[in-house]
């Protein structure tokens, strides 16, 4: 942190506010030098950038597909991504290890996908009861985040950038009515990752299914729930003519962070301004796709409920608050088997917990 | 918004769960093309940027700072921008007025100070009892926002980007404890813009004084409380060794945005990569940003506290909904005297109705 003296700080402050015109300063030509001979690197670059998402998935491939067509725009062309869904090049789960050993170049995903290679992945991805879009971006750039992220995907000769956020998600789709923590037990429910293990924890049964066979499986029973996104990607796979309740609110996945994964060494050999137009791409990326979220669930909020088939039901709080109990017990036992977990949950829970209290000054009239 | 097929979504997502590798795609080369002789734009660009902040100042001058050097970085050193702080070239408030005439070809700044040449512009700054930054973007990008913020500017030969948020602000600093609406009469307070009109309606004085002349008219009792940004900025100023309460919410600037204007003419004369640079690079602040600001006010919030000498206290529910409702009627007073105000208004109102509702589903529990 910088240090700044008060004196100085009001002294410049005063300056601003004074009503002085300095009149126009003419140190600084407005004039264009068209006539510089700067070098300017003509070197071209094609990339490949695979992703775990479907072929231009809503929201979250077509922000992949842009994300490519501005850094076309920006480099003039000297930078070309072909962006691949899932399978048109690597199965999705593979995009790791494929930009990992330089069959592409680029990744977009969730860090989530890669727990079973670096446990402590998961905790760049989406933790349940965690942090929301805004505080987990706030902990990735000046709260340490990103340069234990960095750590951990060194091994992996990447470089991550956060690249998207979903905002809060829902907490799924039931046919049957949740009144208790009892009634958890038994439960077949779609949902993955850190959230999977709370619902076993409880006694219902986590179950995994490709995403193509959800509606089936939640139409004739062969699960009770699921959990997917929000109300727009939901509203398209069709699950509001088959559910009778959609809980909230998403306490498994409050602001999933996706993340921009890049060789090491082809970044290395970019040239500095190519570099800077990747990172700072990847920025706008985090802000658009979270506004972009936040609207489409608005506009698919009011669909669902405007249908009127629907019931949206808030988690009754004796289940959130287990939930909440039975995820420490499951964090605890990742952080306690693997030292690198322990030091990037260490350093996100302790952000976590100021911000949250800071949020609550500044934010909850608001809400 | 774009039609999708229920049946076809699920067929792609169906492609990328299935387990089956594609293996290695051969359809596209990895090799760079080096040799490739495309046109590169040599042309250099050497621009003004004048901002509404004093040099350098903390988050918000500093960001104009970088914004500059990454599109120096971006752009190869093609797109050359010097900023000036606040009287460094013109007085802070005639910021719009030298990028319109093409004094400086782009400005930083907050759309509310140009209330006096056109008060539709206030609602692209801060509303209060309005949206937070994350809801604010969705509707500048997605809800209509950002178009009728262009339509506004066009008259002043300007392109307005968004380009930074404050997030949630303090209610200010007070020497007084403010236990009902009844304490705001007569009280005088430091507070611009719309909050201003809304404590001279509850029977207080807003009153108008430079940054640097704060410190000593809160310490002499000039003024009895004030208004600044939030804990990072009002610490700096050193409020806090001569207030007893600083009050919460800010509910007058609830996430103020930022904006980039830039001259129309001077804009179209870019080629379009550097205008693609300027625009990514926004949305980059965008993010950061308020990253960087809910960070420091994080930070700051325990300092100010861990001091142990000035209460963190919460506006009264009745002093809040007093605000609000004159608020209304201060909103009503600009929008019925004002068509431009009255179209973008209603196109925030009815954003901010829509997206509070989702977020009191999406969010509520993390906050």
């Amino acid at each position: 942190m910088k240090k700044i003296n008060r004196k100085n700080f009001i002294k410049t402050a005063a300056i601003s506010t004074a009503a002085v015109s300095a009149g126009i300063f003419t140190g600084c030509s407005t004039e264009q030098n068209n006539n510089s001979a700067a070098v300017i690197s003509n070197k071209h670059y094609e990339w490949k950038m695979v992703t775990t998402w479907p072929p231009h998935f809503p929201i979250l491939g077509e922000y992949a597909d842009k994300f490519a067509e501005w850094i076309d725009a920006m480099s003039q062309g000297r930078l070309k991504i072909h962006v691949y869904g899932g399978n048109e090049l690597v199965p999705p789960l593979e995009t790791l290890d494929a930009v990992s050993s330089g069959v592409a170049e680029m990744g977009h995903g969730a860090a989530y996908y890669w727990a079973g290679k670096a446990p402590a992945a998961q905790f760049f991805g989406s933790v349940p009861f965690g942090m929301n879009a805004v505080q987990v971006n706030a902990w990735f750039e000046f709260g340490g985040g990103l340069d234990l992220w960095k750590e951990l995907y060194n091994d992996f000769n990447l470089i991550p950038f956060p690249c998207g956020n979903t905002g809060g998600q829902m907490g799924g789709w039931f046919n049957k009515k949740i009144n208790s923590i009892q009634d958890i037990k038994g439960l077949k429910m779609r949902i993955p990752g850190l959230g999977g293990k709370v619902i076993t924890k409880a006694g219902g049964s986590a179950v995994l299914a490709p995403a193509g066979e959800l509606y089936t499986d939640l139409e004739r029973g062969v699960i009770d729930a699921l959990e997917w996104i929000g109300p727009y990607h939901d509203y398209l796979m069709g699950f509001n003519k088959i559910a009778k309740y959609y809980y909230y609110p998403g306490w498994h996945e409050p602001g999933s962070s996706l993340e921009l994964i890049i060789n090491k060494n082809a970044f290395e050999e970019l040239p500095s301004d190519l570099k800077e137009i990747i990172r700072v791409a990847a920025g706008k990326v985090n802000i658009s796709m979270l506004a972009d979220f936040e609207s489409k669930n608005t506009e698919y909020y009011y669909k669902i409920l405007n249908e009127g088939k629907i019931k949206y039901l808030p988690f009754p709080k004796d289940v959130l608050s287990t939930f909440k109990k039975l995820n420490k017990e499951v964090v605890d036992n990742i952080t306690s088997n693997d030292a690198m977990s322990k030091k990037v949950y260490a350093s996100y829970k302790k952000f976590q917990k100021n911000i949250s209290n800071w949020y609550e000054i500044a934010e909850r009239n608001y809400i």
